[in-house]
């Protein structure tokens, strides 16, 4: 069976921690078995591999998500990335041409799709690699999974099984239509009926969908599809696939299932009521306080609250009110204040902007032994390096010097540079310029041995 | 009349805007007539320029607030600065010594002693000028002044009048005895029998304090005595003096006066729920949120919540629990983050302590056109300055050079350095070293004249 693990969009429902550059999935609020931080995301690679399912697996994701996916789960990972974002539709359909032209699967084959977070048992992949044969048993077009509802939820979608149609000899039963968030009695009657919740998993077989893309007269082939990614409709996969489906069955998952996409849910699975520096109340039972800032945080005296900090900002909410967090944070969208890359990670310590233009951004950055930063050059800013940990190799303007600890270095405007680090690195970077953003960036190339030979003067190693 | 304020210690109580550096009288929350941020020291000093009490008026402090007393008052006020913090008597001994020996104030003349920032009416200080006829009128010792309760705290000082002795014809009557924070029951009785509060007001002949130091045998000479400080006893005025004190009246006030020293207080004197860059859900009105970082703070549905925020750290607090806060805040005691110095101020950006014992502090420094850092150096640390903003002379090593915007400087451990702005300067700076701490400097001079004459070569002006 071949996975398809589709990685969503921004989401401020998370904010302060979470922002474009770093999706709820990416965050490290769980624990893992050795009670070290863990995102969603790291949780359910470790779930997939744990039951053979990885080998196959690939992810489909965005071109912002691309360092923070290496950075969280290593290089080897096969990642199919959108070339911006559209919707769930293409971004199966990319995944599908990518599995079809560039890994050659047989077109028989069983892909099965799902979200890269959900919070579930391990169980919950023993039964995804069951809809394999729920698939061929049932003949359908669609096998899904549908998790059975521990109580009337007026916010997720039911899929409502035929009447009387389980039995005992068959994992799966048909499905007879969808309903998205009904009311509380129709919850409870469609419950009564066995329905089930759509938790976004379904399989098909492979030639399922290309037949479809073929219909349309859409590219099959995958560098083709990356390069007219307009052509594919801006729709999802409910609406663009499973809506038109005739044949479609389900697969009862009983256990636990969350999606933790707010502050409420989330913190409801954490191990502690504190992360970070921060003290509470004593008599403070059901609060929350998860700080990402180097400075404490200190609440007192109030029951059901939720304080979240980092270097995007300051959340305080009660947790019932949490959800409405987005329409705030979108008052201050702003660039991202950290950020996980592939070589290690950033964090501005301060930006300011002055009235006469010019802006000052201050940063600190964490790169790993042995990762590099790519070849690149910026036209609108100048940096000063100030290294306080670590060395490394340093290319700029076509020299390649030994730096270490101690060592200040300026990175004028429109001067091509990289840095390989020989040990872990912390570097305190000031940006000087008119516009301090991370698109103010032209790439060369990546891979290290690449940039050397690019070069050819060596200095000072 | 000569006047004399005294600035107290650290306090907590409002943390964490309040730090050893910049006790709550130097928080500048208030507004004043033009709806500019203003302090508490800067409302009562306007006020007693407007009283016209502030030609003779001393301000007795400690070395720490000397810095920010300059920045906030302007460097022409007159202070007495403690050699180290011990207790009211010895502060105002000194200050009287300083007023005998220094200032050549007659024996015979009127001392009033006052805090630095009660939160009162213009019509105060009136009454603070009319102290000096009650002392003479009465041939008291000590002429106090005394708030008219407004209800029966039991958090102040009570100073009950003999009974039967107000009289129509003197503003002042004879104090009977003393009673500290009273229970409700015995306040509402000692309101019945006119009883003010005390509100650290008194008035005295400059020769009642000096005849009781020559009593103990301590010298009245200011120099003197500034160097044999720890000769002065341990002790309050209020029990060294007031309470031996053989004939005492009280003067009341009848007006508004508030001791700002919580932040449930506090608050309720600001004209606006919000200061810096926040945002709260539309329904509170009773909420607050002051902000000193540059990152947004956003609170939604808690009622009665009190949120600061600054360089050392977040507070998220319901009000009627905020004078809690001392404990908590002494969990994280660390360096200030932030402080107003004679020359402008700094703010850390962050702090790092490393395993190997190294650290590592980014400042952004402002400093103020035509003012200059003093000549120093330090031995635990060498700093990188990175100037963003302006232009200025720096001193470094004997060689004076002119430094502009751009500019990059290392400063070694151990070599001695100092700053004059020609414009305001801005410059981020990384300190290195095994120790960060505001102690780590020798200092050799002030005045800029001074230190041009100290060195010999200048190049590159």
């Amino acid at each position: 069976m071949n996975l398809v693990l589709l990685s969503g969009g921004s989401g401020k429902r998370l904010w302060p921690l979470s922002n474009d550059a770093r999706s709820k999935q990416f965050l490290k609020l769980l624990n893992d078995e050795e009670n070290q931080p863990e995102s969603m995301l790291q949780r359910v690679w470790n779930q997939i591999s744990k039951s053979g399912l990885s080998e196959n697996a690939v992810i489909a994701t965005s071109k912002s998500q691309v360092e923070i996916m290496y950075n969280q789960l290593g290089s080897d990972i096969a990642l199919v990335t959108e070339p911006y974002r559209r919707d769930t539709f293409p971004a199966i359909a990319l995944a599908v041409s990518f599995l079809y032209s560039e890994k050659k699967v047989p077109i028989n084959e069983t892909v099965t799709v799902m979200p890269v977070d959900p919070y579930v048992e391990d169980f919950f992949f023993e039964k995804i690699s069951l809809l394999e044969d729920a698939l061929i048993n049932s003949n359908a077009d669609l096998a899904l999974m549908g998790v059975k509802p521990s109580f009337p939820s007026q916010k997720y979608g039911y899929i409502v099984p035929e009447i009387g149609s389980y039995s005992s000899e068959n994992s799966f039963v048909p499905v007879n239509y969808f309903k998205e968030k009904p009311d509380a009695e129709l919850a409870s009657e469609l419950i009564n009926q066995g329905a089930l919740w759509n938790c976004g998993v379904f399989s098909f077989k492979l030639s399922f969908v290309l037949d479809y893309l073929e219909e349309l007269k859409i590219p099959t082939d995958y560098n083709i599809l990356a390069n007219s990614y307009d052509m594919l409709p801006k729709n999802s996969f409910d609406y663009e696939i499973v809506e038109r489906a005739q044949n479609i069955v389900v697969q009862p998952y009983e256990g636990y299932w969350k999606d933790l996409g707010t502050w409420n849910t989330l913190t409801e699975e954490m191990n502690s009521n504190i992360i970070g520096k921060a003290a509470m109340s004593e008599e403070l039972k059901n609060s929350h306080i998860i700080n990402e800032l180097q400075i404490p945080v200190v609440m007192m005296g109030i029951e059901n609250a939720i304080v979240a900090a980092s270097p995007d900002g300051i959340l305080v909410t009660n947790k019932e009110r949490s959800p409405e967090i987005k329409k705030y944070a979108e008052m201050f969208s702003d660039r991202p204040m950290f950020e996980e890359r592939r070589w290690g990670w950033y964090k501005v310590l301060e930006h300011n902007k002055y009235d006469e233009g010019n802006q000052v951004l201050t940063r600190r950055l964490w790169v790993e032994s042995g990762k590099n930063i790519s070849y690149q050059i910026h036209f609108k800013r100048t940096e000063v390096w100030t290294l306080v940990k670590g060395e490394g190799l340093l290319i700029l303007d076509n020299n390649i010097q030994h730096i270490r600890a101690g060592d200040t270095i300026k990175i004028p405007l429109g001067k091509k540079h990289a840095l390989k680090a020989i040990t872990d690195m912390e570097i305190i970077e000031i940006q000087v310029g008119s516009e301090l953003t991370e698109d103010d960036v032209t790439r060369f190339s990546y891979e290290w041995d690449d940039i050397m030979s690019q070069i050819t003067q060596h200095v000072n190693i």
